[in-house]
């Protein structure tokens, strides 16, 4: 418990909290605070006095000037499904939660359907159904957007599995409004495709993670809504016959392309004992899972027919097949999406989130699979993941009975970020920092980066009020 | 001429440049300094004591580094293209210029065409014929691209006639290479799509205009390259007309459409007569033209017609041509792009580059042809440009002998601004800042944003050694 001249600040701040809010949105009861403090993978549970729920953008602003007043570190949440512990309050319970679960109104829709304006708590499937009412897509597409949403999307820069097509959510972000730390408002929610006055502040707040600034609303880009869709299965030999078919693909379907996913086969096979379904009879070592779209009703299929038989007769394809129905497609997805799911149901799993240069993956994969059994014997590692991004999981797994202790997790994790950083590649290519991957940070980045975002840190919340512990501390004044 | 302690300074500043510099990079004679002091549109001269052109980024270290010793205000600049003074010295003579154009070297092409690596001076047109070369594309586009470099086009993230498919300048931008303000390298040379370790911190410097640090190389993206091109001019009645058609062309065309470009028919009428050239025989009052491409080798043709017969028969079109060659499509490109010079001819020719939704283009020409003539008696109002991103060139021409005075610069300056910001619009979507839109930045910004601006500045160049009197001042420390 928190005493003393704190507990005075948090009495002063609750009670100026009181007066701006309405009943609902504060929440101090454990049970009903305890959803808002564990992980998404129910992996670590923070402690907190107080949950905050403001249901208007007003109300984030009397949120950000009282704990600005009283020096009451917040941390900001939408739909609490980040991966990496920067969206929940750490063990001191020093921490607010401000939630923005109640700001989730659309709140505009361009005529023309080329953006909308969301709030930061609408969850992501409800932005995609609005931009799908327009005949339009918002692209952006990752397996909790059904929970996720938008201003935690924005946050963390989100990625996904149309990365390679439409870019990560910084892409598709025209205007923010935010919150500063002190609790002045910034509306820059233009619906500019273009516009070089000035700096571009929204660039400095999206993927900061809470910590630069409450993100309370957003103008998002819709892009033309595909009509024809196919998916695609490829068993092939290697990691190189995959980045090979990749340079194929892209050179013969070109923009159509909008995923290009790597599964290694012992993932798929647990895939397949886990849900009953398979897509190919035989074993193959290594497996390709390929969406192409395009805007015209129909003719990318004879496009894609011939690519494949490019690949077949130039040997880089041992079996494959393309989706006849959305069966057949949601299997192929199946497979891909509940790698993770399948292998904790055989063990104890420790995942990654990697990347490198595309042409590296095969590097990446070999040398995982030379230096991590040697880290911590037992273990099989099965990689998967956006092969078009260069972004891998470079996932471990421990058969049960065995288990992996949180000494093995870490000694794997160093091993494959010292890979990575030795080949030019991100530890983290779509989760973030949060706190669990603070100490990478430190261990990894260069000095000179890490210095330039503590004055960034510095320069928009001095005072380190907003979600502390993550990503940077402010530099210190000389 | 300066002395005192600031002759001082600048003799110290010398003497630790020639040591560090080669013979070439020094640059002091008038002759030989002018073709660096004067825009390009000759409007405007600077005045600087020397020219500095370092050969590599340890060089440009150096400058740096001598320059904070000294406290001496530097200008970067690469091709020299810039459009708004920011990249001349001003006219005290205290500011040297840094000029990049010895760093040309294209260091890196990745055996996937997925990106290269290019210094800050390799001029456009190279950068995209190293890409051609290895069967991509770099879509950055735009009519000084034989002369402009790319660390210019970054500094200043240009748009061209290839946003509406590709994005800005930023979108292609995966890594760069940046002298900080006291002569720190950053390498964040990276090559990865996905990387979320941190804040971007590229993102603060592309479109700082060289305020914030100096880019000295960049990794950037390259798309696959289109095969079938087809160039379309339509005759339209009005600019709602164009909208209509806009969103048409978006929703059957989708992704294929590259650029989308509206033109009044009294810039067009002044091209065909200045070029000898026309498309169509009847005079409308409004033009359309419109790029559709894809990867594939045939079949969009078909597409196009489908959507043109649509068109016509909705009454969107009063007339329209396919380009059937190259050297068709060639006249419709000068028609467009020859449309300043052609007025040019004809007169005293006043330029703007503003942007709103596209929705509200037409409503932005109507309250143009409303307010500017009643500003300025006399003068005809051309618009031309990127209709697909609600990017419009709002010029205006005198026909000689009548000209227009600096005032009268200046007051239709100021009226089509403020028209423009009461729409939510952008009073410089391509071009920047520089020394010439500071003013209107400072009249039209909101408060919050430029006080962001101040901040970001104080964080990277406290001492506004870097371009000084460009963007912004650094917020004085409380």
């Amino acid at each position: 418990m928190v005493a003393g001249v704190e507990g005075e600040a948090f009495r002063g701040f609750v009670e100026e909290l009181a007066l701006a809010l309405d009943d609902a949105a504060m929440v101090d009861e454990p049970a009903a605070m305890a959803p808002y403090l564990t992980d998404f993978w129910h992996l670590s549970t923070g402690a907190s006095r107080l949950v905050v729920r403001p249901k208007d953008t007003a109300g984030v602003q009397a949120v950000l000037r009282a704990a600005s007043a009283h020096q009451v570190p917040l941390v900001t949440q939408s739909g609490n499904t980040g991966l990496v512990g920067g969206n929940i309050p750490d063990s001191s319970g020093r921490q607010v939660v401000l939630n923005l679960e109640r700001l989730n109104r659309i709140r505009e829709l361009a005529p023309s359907g080329e953006h909308l304006v969301a709030e930061a708590g609408c969850v992501l499937q409800d932005v995609q159904e609005a931009a799908a009412a327009a005949d339009r897509l918002f692209p952006l597409s990752l397996g909790a957007e059904g929970s996720c949403r938008i201003g935690g999307n924005i946050a963390t820069n989100a990625g996904g599995i149309n990365v390679l097509r439409y870019g990560m959510t910084r892409r598709l972000v025209l205007g923010l409004e935010v919150v500063l730390a002190d609790g002045t408002l910034w509306n820059g929610l233009r619906a500019l495709p273009k516009d070089n006055t000035g700096y571009d502040m929204k660039q400095v707040f999206i993927g900061s993670e809470g910590t630069l600034g409450v993100i309370t609303a957003a103008t998002l880009a819709l892009a033309p809504r595909p009509r024809e869709r196919h998916d695609l299965w490829l068993a092939i030999e290697s990691p190189e016959a995959g980045v090979e078919l990749l340079r194929l693909f892209r050179s013969r379907l070109g923009e159509t392309i909008s995923a290009f996913e790597l599964i290694a086969d012992a993932g798929v096979e647990a895939a397949e004992q886990a849900f009953g379904a398979r897509v190919v009879e035989e074993r193959h070592p290594w497996h390709l899972l390929v969406t192409v779209a395009w805007s015209f009703a129909d003719g990318l299929m004879a496009h894609l027919e011939a690519v494949l038989e490019e690949a077949m007769e130039a040997g880089l394809v041992l079996d494959g097949t393309i989706a006849q129905n959305d069966a057949q497609r949601a299997v192929m997805w199946k497979l891909r999406e509940g790698q993770s799911e399948a292998m904790t149901r055989k063990g104890s799993v420790w995942r990654s989130d990697v990347a490198v240069a595309t042409d590296r993956v095969p590097e990446l994969v070999r040398r995982c699979d030379e230096v991590l059994p040697a880290v911590r014997p037992g273990i099989v590692v099965f990689p998967f993941g956006h092969l078009g991004d260069g972004n891998l999981h470079v996932n471990v797994l421990a058969a049960s009975p065995d288990r992996l202790s949180p000494e093995d997790r870490s000694r794997i994790q160093d091993a494959l970020f010292d890979i990575v950083a030795g080949m030019g590649g991100s530890f983290s290519a779509e989760h973030g920092i949060g706190r669990w991957k603070r100490g990478a940070l430190e261990r990894l980045k260069d000095p000179v980066e890490r210095r330039l975002m503590a004055r960034l840190k510095q320069a928009l919340d001095p005072a380190n009020i907003l979600n502390p512990g993550v990503i940077a501390e402010p530099e210190p004044r000389p």
